[in-house]
């Protein structure tokens, strides 16, 4: 028998929810419920979500836990500091997939270092593929949907950092389109400003994304891992490229490393290690919850090189979260998502 | 008394002949004689270039030593190899500027390794800005103008490398606009497939540019440094952002990084330090002549962080040739060449 | 019984091509069977539309009627002129749907004008919401897919100039994403040339799209109309932008012109005349099969003004010929196309 | 004797004072003097303006008019309403030049209706290429300096309405980048909406900008012109590319037209009639004061065709107000502007 769940999507006139909203609309198995906004609350989804053509009429109430109650899932794609009074509200048999940052981190020092605000806790985190990660979501009532850059990161450098064959001491330099930045009205965010320039931001270590991408690969290294993190704002709507290097241990080979991702990642649904030759692309994913990735060894630098794609609102938030749901209400991993990107 | 050089151009229809057009025709002291060109011989100027709109009609010659001499100055902007006939031909009383690379390796099997033929020798080496290297571009006869990651990665990490602030092994990540590739008719460069798009390639110290950065910091060093490099094609037509990492030396300060810094670029004109709170952006240099810099510390991955930004058809090559011709023919070293950047 | 057809492609490694395949991997009624290409037969499709997961790894045959027969419906994208002999070849019981030019016109006399060559023929042209149209479409063999400005044109227009509420004298001026112009390796679609660049082209009527948009809203108004169109290339990948007006007739008020084209389109699932305020983006429908229009009245210039937008390959063409391919065979016009856009 | 001018600038931190400034740091014979804004008064000029190097560390002042005082030009760039106010403090003796909208009208009603407030009144329309405009602009103590779509759109049609050659009742379209909106932070110009999407805005009459080119023409024709002007944003920060239609006059043939064009402008340094065969690009007149036009006729919809580009800060705002700025104080019309655009 068919059975349908039904979800809603707080923050739904934001870039997360209206991705959230174009993955659960192709959903086999989830029936779209409740759309929540803050300050837009009353208007329609169509003046803020154009390209959701059937939902453009539905009209969005305020983000309340009355309203999100009564669903089996609840997104949440809200500011952080927002998720832990809904989460109580809504009691612990509701599902709640946050693609906000409030539970991702373990170490409360860690999150008021990088948030400055009291830690709320930490639920399972939404990384399936990284080791042991999916275990823990099977089931879940509380899942905390990574970051955009800690998922590609984490993923390219997971299998090399897992399996020993570089130093604990990562460089990540990852170019990433607008949308991550959300809506806001930022004048470094206008469109005048962005096209045809690039340029760093949060350099140093200061973006928050460096404390899960330290966590993951802590975990995954089972010791301490310096992370050196720089993202890189470029001219596209959506798309993260993160070049990820990590000097290679003594004596391992480019075989050794290639063998490490191919054996980590055959079994993903949704990370594709490319054949050699090929290249990741943001185009390659736009849309779709696939991570590209290519690995190969600088012999003369020493350094075991990554790159991988994703799409930084699909698998980077929401498509993560549809997955992530998937496995917590028991459907098909792969339910409502695609590999397939939109392309040129 | 004010004196006048002629120069031609040799690769007028490209993107680098292009440039250096754009700033001959501004400059005070030097006045565009022969323009020349491969299969684009005997077309007119505007069916290449339609902006520079005072040259249009002009009727482009063939590339041959016989069109080009009688100059004062023979910028060349050709593809590699091409160089050597033509420079013998001009004999040594003609100054060149060459913006290809033939010219700009010292050890002719690295040489030999990254473009596959014979090295053709070495030519001073056009950027005035590193140690040593401005003195022996004045008054010279030829010139090797620098390549465009090159030239930012090696100015944004000198400083560093040469006070031994940090080790000799560096990563740079350089987001680049498409022009660096010229005018090649490759399906990857197509609009359709840059716009909305990152993608690295070269990587794993295969771009022919890791030659020529561990040349500079090998130099600047006096010892060997390692370079990890990886060119990120982004969608912008111009424009280099270099993300440029090394660990920092124990004990070293963040303000003695900074100070390294300002004290290497205090006086020169075409490299600025940013204050603090500043960050580099292609936006802001594009079409100009400078090269944007900002350091920071990261303390937790022990690690220095240098964003560069150049355009890389002006600085990055035309604008560094029209500076080595400067020195080269005794004018002053700004002259015809701008600090002001063309934005948004 | 649910019934599955089988469908090639040939044309497979370009960007319509690519398009059908983006959409049937999705089609719940078709399988994908035979890839063909011309002078990239041989390789291997991730080689050249590396968003098509699924299919990376399938080799591209050879375009032969041999390849292309045994299956259900053959999509044709191919280059004008090389119809005729397949579809002669695979027979009258194969469903062939043509996305190029060969058999859209009517008219052999304006074929020869704008293409110089024979006239091949006339099929049932593929876009359904024209009157008269989808009737010709049901259980047809053949189907000739209209032109990407064509579409969005005549969608535009057709209400008002069929009801007689303007002069059958039209100005269309339409703002195109650059994979338009399909692989092509010229010069101007360069990356470089195209971004921060916009440039009208054929100007004057000269576009071959110009006689297609003439015959069908010729044969709308049952009457010459007077076509003025202009394309222009602007810096995206995908997505038309086009804007029409024509004088309105003495006496016609808003009100009615709006009338025109709600009922024109009340049913119709691919077309969504926007509620006042609201104004097309090709945003908003990019990767979807669903046109935007908004239609109002320039009462100081006496002038219908009517906004359409498109995906040029999605409904302006792979969209457009699986809705085709869906009536042809029976099957639900709306299987496998969605009117939800991939945004931003 | 060479006589220098010292210029403030009112709405320095603004797109249009920005690029005031970049074409006035190049000027032989202004120097820079006060810079004044609004709501970042106080800060300096660095975290604005980037890539204005040499003015990074100037403060910015209020806009008073004591500030903006004892210079011999004053160039206004602010939001409409402010200038009477600053005008009337000034004094007569005072140059300014206003790339405002407050004076640009001679009818009152016009103004109300589209901007609904009352009409400060008319100074003299700084676009000299206009028939007679020129001689109301030497030694002029005021100057309205045109909007960047009336500045392209009279340009391309005044000599054809002017000549009588097609009838009162043009056809505007023009494409343009998101700079013309400033940089006021709203939803739809950020870089994530901006890019990748086309789209109109203020259709059917609404813009402001008709009224003016309803002026201007009517001027040129003698007689009331309709004119309907869609504007449509496509993603680049900078240039209008303007598509502009006309149904010809009995008789006229493509010589005529075209003559016409050749005749009017040909003594004008800023505007370039392409030879046959080229048409206008917004990229090759980028950050140049050029007008490129290219001028055709359609035989089969009886209609000229005049394609136009321009750059909307540089001859559509700032390089028209220094332009005007040298008419009225008696230096060469072309000083410090060039028709030299920067590309790619």
């Amino acid at each position: 028998m068919h059975m349908t769940y039904t979800a809603a999507v707080a923050g739904a006139t934001g870039y997360a929810g209206g991705e959230l909203l174009r993955l659960l609309l192709e959903h086999p198995d989830i029936q779209i419920g409740a759309l929540t906004a803050g300050s837009s609350a009353g208007s329609r989804l169509g003046d803020h979500q154009p390209h959701l053509a059937p939902l453009a009429d539905r009209v969005v109430a305020d983000t309340t836990a009355e309203v999100l109650s009564g669903h089996d899932v609840v997104f949440l794609a809200l500011p952080h500091g927002q998720s832990a009074a809904i989460a109580e509200a809504l009691g612990p048999d509701t599902l709640i997939v946050d693609c906000g940052a409030d539970y991702r981190l373990v170490d409360a020092a860690a999150w008021e270092k990088f948030y400055g605000s009291a830690h709320a806790g930490t639920w399972p985190y939404g990384l399936p593929e990284l080791p042991g990660a999916r275990a823990a979501l099977h089931g879940a009532k509380r899942v905390a949907v990574p970051g955009c850059f800690p998922t590609v990161a984490s993923l390219a450098l997971a299998p090399a950092v897992g399996a020993g064959l570089v130093e604990p001491d990562v460089v990540v330099v990852a170019a990433t389109g607008t949308s991550g930045a959300g809506k806001s009205l930022k004048p470094n965010l206008l469109g005048s400003e962005v096209m045809g320039n690039a340029s760093a931001y949060n350099i140093a270590g200061t973006h928050r994304h460096t404390a899960e991408i330290t966590q993951s690969l802590g975990a995954v290294a089972q010791g301490p891992v310096a992370v050196s993190f720089t993202p890189v704002l470029v001219p596209m709507p959506r798309g993260i490229l993160a070049t990820c290097t990590a000097k290679l241990q003594p004596g391992v080979t480019a075989d050794q490393l290639r063998d490490a991702y191919l054996k980590a990642y055959a079994d993903e649904p949704f990370v594709t290690v490319l054949p050699e030759g090929r290249l990741p692309t943001t185009a390659a994913v736009l849309g779709s919850n696939n991570v590209q990735i290519q690995v190969a060894v600088d012999e003369a630098a020493g350094r075991a090189v990554v790159i991988g794609a994703i799409d930084n609102l699909t698998k980077g938030t929401a498509g993560g979260a549809v997955q992530c749901a998937n496995l917590a209400l028991g459907l098909p991993e792969t339910a409502g998502l695609s590999t397939v990107g939109t392309a040129p």
